[in-house]
């Protein structure tokens, strides 16, 4: 009756709407760089195969078409999502792939029709963007702009339907897909620009970039999703930076009790460090989670906020909710077979259950408000980074996070 | 990981508190009936098995208790709920019982310490309660008291665990379940006070009954709960009185499009008075039904209601949403062994899912809104009564309700 496969589609795949192409335009500013209009040739960290170390090759960038902007990266971070796309846990593969999709950098020359950005201008590559035009961009509920939102089985520019990226191998050029119209672990990369954020200038590049994924998205769930009273329980499920930043935006929102849930018991430190009320790890309970969690919380959670991916702590979550008035929100990718059951009396007993891409924060009308937090020091992003790698160490990053170690490692792209 | 049979009995089962119970006071106030104080003889429809038709009985109705109130039941109507619970579709049988919970009627006394109730007042008896006291009453999101929500496998009242119901069977008094705290098949009563609404006597009793349930249940699920923009589509899956009630609640708040799913042709009818936009019959297409709707909508409807108590047809309204806002609300009465599935990437595409109570009306303080509307002639009741019969003649109320014949039928309770 209701098939989950296309359901998985529509989150992957984009409407492509083929946006009539021009040639790039050379002057399209009055700040023209050297390497405008010119091929860029530079070092990306290359995907040729799911769950393979990546490989630092040489690549060319071709510039950008009409509504793209190329920019060169100054700092990558990673997400579990890249992660997640690595292992090919969904979807075909499509490798050769250039990952990544949390970053910051400046904005090295811009195609044509692009009035908004300009060379040199301090920016956030998006993983979903705001075209201003569709249904979702004009609603205030949605920022899943149907030309620009999140569509990870796209391999290519939605201009052109070409990809920007090629290399050597042997004799021939080889095309590179893209991922997530980001693919930021190259020192150049090609954007749409309606999935590019001019921040100020004064910002710290290599922290800044965080607030490209997973903080935003983690801040934005509670604030802009679950919503909690002030006063109200919150359970975070998964103290990855997602989850953190999660319990930063339950802190924001005054909730008195904020409780982290990890099976990695080194999490603890960070619970403490964020200001956690409590921290649970599963694995030391004989009872499930969610009946300790209504134990603790005399009859269930206000808000839950999943963060692992796991659908198992998804059903899990739900069931810790009390009952008149619990929310959960999926945050967290599961697996593409994952299957989400409950009890439909849940629902009768008045528990909610809706999820967010990138914290529903349009990018370019949404975002600055998180930028000003972090300017007025509301919103601290040191706390996230605990490792720092060159591109030339980039898996490291990786084997960090799938070892749990630390929250965010930072990639400096330029060596 | 998590109990499928626990959330259920949640939803059924309610904290017993016992109240210090107190003899009836027999002067509670200044009108006194004649039968204060005294068991009352009167005639009820007891259901003594599951799907056989109801036999009029002479039944005893003891004095109300502390905080109870005895109502004479002028007018009773049958809600799905009635049929469900007759067909013992959830929760082992409990029979005898008397049954019935959409009524009106009038104070004939009150027990001790009931202080805003009277006899001689036009009251409507309700299944859900309002204590005002505990967090739930407190909250402004739920209408499910912890002392007084629905709880269909209680059999007596909370003060004394005892039923105030018998009958003599042979030379024997044989004691009689209650149902949903309220028990209206009867000619009198005994009903929490808690879960009592006093009226405007001016108020036509023979139609304001359908504010003890169904119209208010399917109202409240728009206005209060699916809060549809102006503007909205909303698919609403079930044409009973509880889905056109969920209909004249999306007029009310301003949808523009209204479709009604029914399964039942007869229904179009009901569809064109109740002025919804379009109507689909399910068996007419090949398609599945949500397909249809997305095509009909551009994309998907903005807010579905259920109101067949189908968990297929629950699942497929997830599936009917528009991505990015939509919300479905689940009001129909699901199988006890029912399980909801759902491709959990529905929830990262900005769906949601929820349900209701009574439409998250709280009864004393929130109800008294929806009797303003009817006051006012904004909201017709006339419309949703198709039937009238006598108690002596209540099973055809039942047989009207299963062969999907009509909408209300309203059960005269003095013959
Ligand atoms: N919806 C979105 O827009 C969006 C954006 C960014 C990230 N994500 C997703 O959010 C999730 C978290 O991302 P991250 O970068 O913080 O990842 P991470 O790997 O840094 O953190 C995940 C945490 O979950 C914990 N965990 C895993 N399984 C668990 C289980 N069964 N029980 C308890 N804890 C468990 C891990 O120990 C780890 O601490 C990922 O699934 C990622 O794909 C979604
Ligand atoms: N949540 C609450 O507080 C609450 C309150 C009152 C009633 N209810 C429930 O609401 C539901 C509706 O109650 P009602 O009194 O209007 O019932 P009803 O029997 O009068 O109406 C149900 C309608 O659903 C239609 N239907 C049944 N299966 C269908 C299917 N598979 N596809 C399409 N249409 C289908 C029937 O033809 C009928 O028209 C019941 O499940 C009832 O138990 C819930
Ligand atoms: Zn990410
Ligand atoms: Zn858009
Ligand atoms: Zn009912
Ligand atoms: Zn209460």
């Amino acid at each position: 009756m209701h098939s989950l496969q296309k359901q998985r589609r529509n989150f992957f795949h984009n409407a492509i709407k083929i946006i009539t192409s021009s040639p790039s335009s050379l002057l399209a500013s009055n700040n023209i760089s050297s390497t405008a209009g010119k091929v860029i040739s530079c070092k990306a960290a290359v995907a040729w195969e799911a769950g393979k170390p990546l490989v630092i090759e040489d690549v060319e960038v071709a510039p950008p078409q009409a509504k793209e902007v190329r920019i060169n990266i100054k700092y990558s971070s990673l997400c579990h999502t890249d992660l997640y796309f690595w292992e090919s846990k969904c979807l075909p593969p499509s490798f050769p792939r250039i990952l990544g999709h949390e970053a910051s950098g400046v904005v090295e020359s811009v195609g044509d029709g692009v009035s908004d950005l300009k060379p040199g201008d301090h920016v956030l590559p998006l993983f979903t963007g705001e075209c201003g035009e569709c249904r979702h961009c004009k609603s205030e509920e949605s920022n899943m702009c149907e030309v620009l939102r999140i569509n990870p089985s796209s391999e290519v520019m939605i201009s052109d339907g070409k990809s920007r990226f090629s290399t050597m191998k042997g004799k021939n050029p080889r095309n590179i897909s893209h991922f997530l119209g980001t693919s930021t672990f190259s020192q150049y990369t090609v954007v749409h620009s309606g999935s590019v954020v001019k921040i100020n200038p004064t910002l710290p590049l290599d922290k800044a970039c965080l607030l490209s994924c997973g903080i935003s998205t983690g801040i934005g769930s509670v604030l802009n999703v679950a919503k909690p009273k002030k006063g109200a329980s919150i359970a975070i499920f998964g103290l990855g930076a997602v989850g953190l930043a999660a319990a930063e935006g339950a802190r924001i929102g005054g909730a008195s009790r904020i409780i982290g849930i990890d099976m990695n018991p080194n999490k603890i430190k960070y619970a403490k460090n964020f200001g956690l009320t409590d921290f649970i790890n599963p694995e030391e309970h004989e009872k499930p989670v969610h009946e300790v969690l209504k134990e603790m919380t005399n009859g269930g959670v206000d808000r839950c906020i999943e963060c692992t991916g796991n659908i198992n702590v998804l059903m899990s979550a739900m069931e810790a909710l009390h009952d008149g008035w619990g929310v959960v929100v999926l945050v967290g990718v599961p697996s593409s077979d994952a299957v989400f059951k409950t009890n439909p009396f849940n629902f009768l007993n008045g528990k909610t259950i809706t999820g967010t891409s990138f914290g529903n924060y349009k990018p370019k009308t949404g975002l600055p408000t998180l930028v000003d937090m972090f300017m007025n020091n509301k919103l601290e992003l040191d706390k996230f980074i605990t490792h720092r790698v060159p591109l030339s160490e980039i898996n490291k990053a990786f084997d960090y996070m799938i070892k749990g170690e630390g929250l965010r490692t930072i990639i400096d792209m330029k060596n």
